[in-house]
């Protein structure tokens, strides 16, 4: 392929999915994908990631069921209203109606609570901090896009219970932090997280927060949220211990969604080229692919001597030597495609010389290794490569920053592909008609105020970063926030 | 716990499960449980088992999704039929009735097939071998059993295309040898993988493959199943293939699908004691429990030195400091129900000898241990109570494997809690009028004549293990097979 990322988004994205076999749009469901195994592969390597932070921060795995009994909703009422509308519901059994109706759940709140209330009685029970795997589903109307917005899509849910306040929001800095290792550290995505505006929170939550990655076309994905959720739904579900002076207390709840499709819709779009995926080391189905340079009469040597390679890279890289019956030239381009970080190319002129070629896909340069020298070679280039990526990533992710005085000066920004930080009258509930007027004029969206980067360690529940003297951009009125202006998927 | 487990298993079981806190039954949608963590834990380990024998296999990861069309499922007959029944239908979603009926998958077939068809054309599209990780629905309408049968379980599932019916056995035999890697090799839990009688096979399969192991109530529990589809599904989803004569030719299938609830309860039943669980050490959450033995005015010292040797072997396994506010006594009690492994306890006593006590859970056994040797006697204590607990429980399954010439021995030994082998007359589909008198009688069922052992590398298609002159069991008429009879579950 050769199509310009950040002339053509729309067109890169569709032809990256179709030439690197991402997924499969022809599913008889609408907004139903199949997730095929070039992908599903480097998901199951972010799930491992994430498995790794969940581990670190002592959170424990678990299971809770895809169906969530209709009386289980009602108990929180801004919960249920925000997600009511986009519930599907299983009616039936065998050729029988049901006697109650039961929601694929659209998030496990009103799954796990109940169960939660059952199993708090005490502070010993404190603190749960308990995730699952998984999939959820929701009957989006908004047009679906592969990986961005589907109706059925896999992510990873953390729900915790403390008996303090300052313990839950300490929870939202550390789930922050397993994002920053994550999307940042592991994929080289770089994102903000916000604390987005009361009207754009969670339904049921005090304040959400929110990691935004910024799309070659401009627009801001949500690739991760967690949120503070008060006493709202322990107080729906019942979810309290008896204190040190035996009182009973209603407890204090995180939950913490990272989405996995997105994030890999991010990923990919990030760091691909205009011809095609660039898959960073660390999330690489395979990180080397072995193309024997093969002529008639040589292919068993030339085979046998890329099969001692590919066993000798085995133990410290995911490495497959590449016997299909096509052209060196056809499997170069596969492999670019598909974003194979490394290519090893060996022929018989190779042998002759003791080395082979590794190219690298990122730069496209090419050099002779000696085959004794593979694997050391191979880990430096793998480790510069995800640096180069994260680096490069970066560098755009913060050029693409701006500050504007005016909504003018923002929506231009906003159309060069920029999020743009701005003074604003609020970020609370009144300031909702102020984002309305601006959402209509520019179509974009408040993002929120920073609660921490990407690569900072620092998170403000209270942004530090207060106007003086400026006006909202808006409605001209004194502003008390800087928020920053994007347009969302 | 001191519960008989083989006096009254069903008390024990139900026992295990609170005592070792494996899952919670007060899920309010009847048969749908919560898997708790210390359960997840391990059936994470095992889809990790299951993963690395994929990949041996060259299988791929792929995602397809939970909600299969109420179209697709109607072309192959047998399969809609034997399905169709247990299936739960979504049929709103938020508050509209939808158009169209979408069942929750109960097995994946009537939704990834329809997708082969798409991606199969030629002989270089093939074999397709790929697998999917995640939950299926059933609505049963038997009595629910955690972990044992339920609404909605773990599982894996492979579906491979073939161009030729060898390959599809081979793969058979192969699905067989993952079974033995896994569930013997890694869990130490026995079976005998059968040929299934005509009449007990998966809704449109040539032929079922399916391994029982022992519960130690002398029921038999199938945990994991692989399917000869032969060209069923081919010829009803028309996945075929242009093959070197350039003519049209149909696929041939298996699929696979190790039930990974079930593989769970079979290793907590085979495994276990009167005491509580013993959890093999490659599956066990935690493998090594160190406990403190504190004493007033100790605490300090005792548990710096208890937090080195954690750090110590954290490189080596799954270790756990239990800084619980509880007596030592309370600690022992609660990890060895739990079945993890080995112990450590460490007091001021043990520091001031340079050793500390390292308990082993099957056996009981106490012994010092310098603390400068730990790394290598945990090592080589896991791998001796893995070893031991996979002979005790291979010698245990061999010895209840009997024979009997008449229905009334037979009877007498499945009472003994036995698998008996019978001689009988068929085991294609006239049989089934047999194997009914037999079931009316008796209660019991025919699994079928031996494919392949746990322990053995042959695979039977055909059983040359046939009777001579011997008369069936049920109707007396000359016999023509060797099959086992059991209980169920």
């Amino acid at each position: 392929m050769n199509i310009d990322k950040y002339g053509n988004f729309s067109d890169w994205y569709n032809e990256i999915i179709k030439v690197a076999e991402l997924c499969d749009l022809r599913y008889n469901i609408k907004g139903f994908i199949v997730i095929m195994p070039w992908a599903m592969k480097s998901i199951d390597q972010i799930y491992k990631f994430y498995d790794a932070e969940m581990e670190r921060t002592s959170h424990l795995p678990a299971f809770f069921p895809s169906l969530i009994h209709e009386k289980s909703f009602g108990a929180e009422k801004e919960h249920v209203a925000g997600f009511v509308p986009e519930v599907l519901w299983v009616t039936e059994a065998g050729d029988k109606k049901l006697e109650e109706r039961y929601a694929l759940k659209p998030t496990g709140e009103a799954g796990i609570y109940p169960m939660y209330a059952l199993w708090v009685n005490g502070l010993s029970d404190l603190p749960i901090k308990i995730y699952q795997k998984g999939w959820v589903w929701r009957h989006e109307t908004k047009a679906t896009k592969p990986f961005i917005r589907g109706r059925e899509f896999l992510w990873i849910e953390a729900h915790d219970v403390f008996a303090t306040p300052s313990e839950a929001s300490a929870q939202v800095a550390e789930d922050a932090g397993m994002a920053k290792t994550v999307i940042w550290g592991k994929l080289g995505v770089p994102f903000i997280m916000f604390r987005r505006p009361q009207w754009d929170k969670f339904a049921g939550a005090d304040n959400t927060f929110a990691a935004d990655t910024l799309m070659p076309d401009g627009k801001v994905l949500q690739v991760a949220s967690t949120h503070l959720l008060g006493q709202h739904f322990s107080k729906a579900y019942g979810i309290k211990y008896t204190d040190a002076k035996n009182e009973p207390q209603f407890a204090w709840q995180t939950c913490y969604g990272p989405g996995v499709n997105r994030i890999y819709a991010a990923m990919v779009a990030v760091h691909g080229d205009n011809r095609g995926m660039v898959v960073p080391y660390d999330a690489a189905p395979i990180q080397v692919a072995i193309i024997p340079i093969l002529r008639k009469g040589n292919e068993g040597k030339v085979l046998a001597e890329a099969g001692k390679i590919e066993t000798a890279l085995s133990g410290i890289a995911r490495v497959k030597l590449d016997t299909r019956d096509q052209s060196p030239g056809f499997k170069f381009n596969d492999w670019e495609q598909r974003g194979v970080p490394l290519r090893i190319e060996i022929g018989e002129r190779d042998i002759a010389n003791g080395s082979a070629v590794l190219a690298v896909r990122d730069t496209g340069k090419k050099e002779n290794v000696k085959i004794a020298d593979l694997n050391s070679a191979i880990t430096k280039a793998g480790a510069e490569l995800g640096a180069r990526l994260a680096s490069s990533a970066s560098e755009r992710f913060l050029k693409n920053l701006d500050t504007a005085k005016s909504a003018d000066e923002m929506a231009r920004k906003i159309d060069e592909g920029k999020m743009v930080k701005v003074p604003f009258c609020t970020d609370a509930k009144e300031g909702e008609a102020c984002a309305k007027a601006l959402k209509e004029k520019h179509s974009c969206d408040i993002r929120g105020t920073v609660f921490t980067f990407f690569n900072s360690e620092k998170c403000e529940f209270e942004s530090s970063d207060k106007p003086h003297g400026e006006k909202c951009v808006s409605c001209g009125k004194p502003a008390n926030a800087h928020v920053y202006v994007a347009r969302q998927y």
